[in-house]
Order: structure tokens, then C-alpha cells, then sequence
């Protein structure tokens, strides 16, 4: 195999595809980058075999091939070289140099023949949005993704729910739920699947592109397949049913809260040095009267106390909450002003806006006061 | 006590007197900062019993007092003041408030008296030098110590040697020296100390000024003071005779290399991704020959090659060292084309300028080829 490209355009390649090459595997060949080159492109795949990247790059082929090259490595090499043309050549030992100017790297590759390439799946109507707002939904949801929960593998994915216009993402640990609903620019028939954080969270990453930069979004039984400019993702699907979480629902409060946004945050970020310092993680306590919201924390030796003004529709209340829960969801709420919902010191507190295009469901620690 | 004073002062007091809170100690009234009001001024302080670091901050006292605060907390809680006036009111109890617009802190300090107070030491005449100046001496030396040092405490810190109107600073480990000379604007009488190399460290982040802003430093038997605004940090020196160094420099080469710095130091870090991969620390081999230097690395199953452009006087030579040190020292050179002396593959390599003002010794690695 040899073929040339810019440094640039293949930096680039290997840093979307690097998203999936495994940081711990038993199967050497897929800590591999694989350069394929058998055909009239350049492609360069890598596959963790919960999610397969594969990109195309622009370049010329002087001698067709394919090569697996340790992705580490390779990735490393070719940051180092200057932004010239890049020459990528391999022989029948898998010898292979990578030579930019009077620099030249050489790496022993693997058969490109005993990579895992990623399935080819048949597919149907994609679902289009832009890059922005896939970006967007995932940024506002998928911190409530734990991955490592081992022990509700529902917990570690995301719904993606598409009614005809309507996509709606939901993210849930044992003590919230983050909900986005989004409008699309047209119907589609229904979709409804299980996303594993780690694909939304490695997608977040590469699709950098604006609000005129489309992806197209494929459902499968077994698979979601995201298309953009010259890349392919597919990742599987978490098997099974989702929480039913509908009957937690209900438009009935006893106290609603208007609040500007970043003082809240501000506030209840003043927490922080208090549970940085302290080995218990003691919740916050907010007491609601008339038009001030207090909010204090206690830890052995120290506490806190600050005061947020708010307007207030109902009655008063004291609840007290994991501040962390509070934080994230304040956090990429992009709203000037927000709108708290609550029903009594032991209910959920709801965070939503009038359109329910977010819906951020907190639940209360029990105070024992 | 009760003080008031702009929570700006009061972050940055905090950030300078915070680099001499210890990070792991037994004495626990150390893991604070000391706020002394007792007197008609403001001084934070904090104490390593190694580096103390004392700083004077605006304010207004309006209760003299004293209390010691836990470090950590106190700085976290300080920076999440917003930017308004601060307040701090300690009773007898030392229960503490921190107070700014509604925002409050309750902190329990200790007794001031506790603390153990940077001693008071005689001083005579001070060695004055630009803030910009002693950080950049620093950062052109400091990375060849070894503050982890166990075998050799020597190694743990730097040489400071006054003799009339130069300063000269020397670090060395078991296979370089780096040494700098510096033009002071007068003539001292003629001081040598041993500097731990923490302390430079940390002053060098806290001595931010520019060429204009003075520092002044003390040197007595076993202190070294440096005095900059409203700062007064105190160091203890290493005790003890430094290294003899200088039956190791004659203008005697066989080579002199003069080359682009910023050349030679990329394509010797083109060596970063092969060590980075490799278990084995493997040299780099410069081979010199004519008026091109050919670098090489080789590892198991991989390797780099490139070749720069030099200007040679003398003989060609074959010689390998470890790329770190020299990308160490390239990297804290400012001049654009730098000189290298060496005599043969078993002797040290010098990177010096005409004028001495820095001198890098590098041994080389026997390379048994």
C-alpha cells in the first residue's frame, strides 16, 4: 500500500476515528487504526465493538492496500509531523513507513485482513438534524448517563424517541431524570431506542459542525448509525425495555418558583467548598418564604448560608437536595430565567419550561429535621 | 477580630501565602493560613517550616485580632465570593464568619497563637534584581532538579552564587548541568547558597511582576528572603558544600555545531511518540556529517529518522543522548540559533552561547554500537 495526504486531513481522520479504538482490549488487532486503501478511497476505521468509526480522507492511492497500524502510536507520529504531504507505505511484512519531509517513522503494522471491520447494516429513512442541535441534546441530558453502573444497564444509555416531529432524549439515575424534548424539521414514523452514553458522549465530540451541518440519523433493531460529511458511526443499542416514567408526570404544584438562572446556580454553587471539605455528602437546604429563597448547608465545624430573591406562585416550603443534582442541570439550561415546580418536601422538584422543551426532575433527600 | 477588605485582595493574599501551606503534615495548625490583624495591618501567612510565605492586603480592621483558618477551605470559600467587599469577624471561640452581600460562611479556626510564625531574621544588604529576571533564571534552570531527590539532597536544590555584579545559578542531576549567568545592574560582596528547589519553584509563581518590578533578596547563613510588594517569603538553604563543576569546562571541541534551535528541537522531539511507546528508555543517535545532522531513534518494531541543517566546524561525529535533556534545555532557550561543543561520543556535550550566559551540559549515552 502507499498512499499520500495532507497532515492536516489525516490528523484529522485519526482523531474522529481514535473515538473508538478501546482503551483496554484482549483483542490486540483493535487497539488498531485500520488504513484501508483497497478501493478508489482512502478509509480509515476503528471499532471497539460496541462502536465502529469510519472516515474517509482525501488523498491520493499510488498503490492500493490495507494495513492495521496501533492507533496510539500512530495517532502520536502523525501530530508530530510537519504540515506537509504525508506518505503512508507498507510492504508484504506489514513494514511500514510514515514519511513527511526529511522525517520518516517506521511502524511494524498488523494484516489489515484480521481487523473487525464494522458490519454492513441495511438502513432506511434517516432522521436529519444538524450537528448543533444533536450536540446540543446530548450536552443537555447525557450527564445524568452513569456508565459505569453495573448494575442497571439501562442506566448507562439514553432513550432517543422519535414521535412524528418530536425527538425526545431521556436520561435517568436513581434521583433524577433529564428529559429534551426537540422539534424536527419533518415526520417520521416512530422510533424508540436505548443509546449507550459513551456513543452520544464520543458523538458530542466529533460532530463539531454548526446549525447548517446535517447529520443523518439511521434506527435499526440492533444499531443507530449517525452519517456526517465524510464519517460513519455505528454503535449498538442497549437491549430492552425503558423506564416508565410518564405517570410521574402531572401538572398539579402546591409551590412554583421563577428565579433568575445564574443567581441560583451561583447560589447553590456556594455549597461547594463546604462538600469539597467534608467527608459526608450533606444536602442543601432550601427554604422558600414569600419572595426570598434561603439556602444553607451544614457540615461538621462549618456551613453555609446565602439568599436568591425569586418571584413565587403558592405556598412556602422547605425541601433540601444533593446540590451536584441541581448544579448540573442549572449548568446547561440555556435560559435566562427558570421555573421551579414542587409539590411537597418529599416530591420531586421540577426544573421545565413552558414548552417542556426540558424537563429536569429532582429528587428530594429526606431532611429528618 | 473583624476585618473587611475586597474579596480581589483577599483571593490573591490567599493564592501567594497558599504555595507554603504543606500539603500532607502532622502538625495540623500548618494546614492553615494565619490571619494576623493585631497591629494596624493585614498579614496573611503560611508556614511549611521550610518556606513561609507572609503577605500584607488592604483592609479595614475593625477588630484587632488573630485566627487560623484551614487553608483549603478558607481559599474555596474566598473564591466563591462574588466580588464585593468580604468580611471576617472571628469570636472567642474562634467560630468564624465570612461574610459578603448575603452570602456567608462559617468556618471554626484555631487559636493564631498556635501557629508556628516565620521567624524574624536579622537582614543586610539585599541583592535587587527584576521580578522578570529571577523567574526567568529560574525557569532556565530549575527543571534539571530533582525535588524528589532522596539520595543526594544537593540534587534537591540550586546553586545562587553572588560574585561582584553576576549571578549565577547551577542545577545539575547525575547526567546534566544547566547553569546561568546574569548581569546585576550593581556589585554585592560575594554570597553562595544552596536554594531548595520548591522554593524556587513556587516563587517563581508567585513573583508575576515585569522588568520593572523589583524583588530584593537577603542571604544569610541559613535563609535566603525575598522581599517583592507587599510579599515576604523565607526559605530555608540547604546546608552543606555544592558540587565542584568547574574542572569540567575548557574551550577545548572537536565539533561545533551551530544550528536553528527551533529546528533542532522538533526533530529531536520527533523522538516523543517512540519513547512514549516503548518500555525501554532508548537513546537518540545525532550523527553529524558535513553540514547535515541525521537523527535517529529505534525501538522494537519501530523508529524515527530526520535530518536538519547545520553549520559544523571540526570533525563528524557519531554520539546518542537522551532526547529529553536536550529537549529540556532547548526549550527554556530564547535565542534562535544555539552552539553545540563536543569532543567525542564519550564526553559531555555543551549547548552554550559566546557570552556564557547560559551553559547546558549533557553526557552522553554510551551507545555500544
Amino acid at each position: 500500500m502507499k498512499i499520500t495526504c495532507s497532515q492536516s486531513e489525516l490528523a484529522k481522520g485519526i482523531n474522529i476515528v481514535s473515538k473508538a479504538v478501546p482503551t483496554r482490549t484482549t483483542m490486540a488487532i483493535l487497539e488498531c487504526i485500520l488504513i484501508d486503501a483497497t478501493s478508489n478511497e482512502i478509509k480509515l476505521t476503528a471499532n471497539d465493538m460496541e462502536i465502529g468509526i469510519e472516515s474517509i480522507i482525501e488523498g491520493e492511492i499510488e498503490e492500493k492496500g490495507i494495513i492495521a497500524l496501533d492507533a496510539k502510536l500512530f495517532a502520536e507520529e502523525v501530530r508530530k509531523c510537519p504540515p506537509v504531504d504525508v506518505t503512508i507505505e507498507s510492504d508484504d511484512n506489514y513494514k511500514t513507513v510514515i514519511r513527511a519531509g526529511e522525517l520518516s517513522y517506521d511502524i511494524v503494522g498488523k494484516p489489515g485482513e484480521d481487523f473487525s471491520k464494522i458490519p454492513v447494516i441495511p438502513r432506511n429513512e434517516p432522521v436529519i438534524m444538524s450537528q448543533f442541535s444533536l450536540r446540543e441534546v446530548i450536552r443537555q441530558t447525557s450527564f445524568t448517563i452513569n456508565e459505569a453502573n453495573s448494575n442497571n444497564k439501562m442506566m448507562t444509555g439514553e432513550l432517543i424517541e422519535i414521535t412524528g416531529d418530536n425527538l425526545k432524549a431521556v436520561a435517568l439515575d436513581t434521583s433524577r431524570i433529564s428529559i429534551r424534548n426537540m422539534k424536527l424539521k419533518e415526520s417520521y414514523s416512530d422510533k424508540k431506542v436505548i443509546v449507550p452514553g459513551k456513543t452520544l458522549n464520543e458523538i458530542a465530540k466529533i460532530v463539531t459542525g454548526g446549525a447548517e451541518d446535517m447529520v443523518e440519523i439511521f434506527f435499526t433493531d440492533n444499531h443507530i448509525i449517525f452519517e456526517f460529511e465524510k464519517t460513519t458511526v455505528v454503535s449498538r443499542l442497549i437491549d430492552g425495555e425503558f423506564f416508565k416514567i410518564d405517570h410521574m408526570f402531572s401538572n398539579d404544584y402546591e409551590t412554583k418558583i421563577r428565579v433568575n438562572k445564574k443567581q441560583l446556580l451561583e447560589g447553590i454553587d456556594h455549597c461547594t467548598p463546604i462538600l469539597n471539605n467534608s467527608a459526608e455528602k450533606k444536602p442543601f437546604i432550601m427554604d422558600v418564604k414569600d419572595n426570598d429563597m434561603n439556602l444553607r448547608i451544614a457540615a461538621v465545624g462549618n456551613g453555609m448560608k446565602d439568599k436568591v430573591s425569586i418571584e413565587k406562585d403558592g405556598k412556602d416550603i422547605t425541601i433540601g437536595f444533593n446540590p451536584k443534582f441541581f448544579i448540573d442541570a442549572l449548568r446547561v439550561i440555556d435560559e435566562e430565567e427558570v421555573n421551579l415546580y414542587m409539590v411537597n418536601h418529599r416530591s420531586p422538584c421540577f426544573i421545565r419550561d413552558e414548552e417542556d422543551s426540558f424537563i429536569y426532575v429532582i429528587l428530594p433527600v429526606n431532611l429528618q429535621e
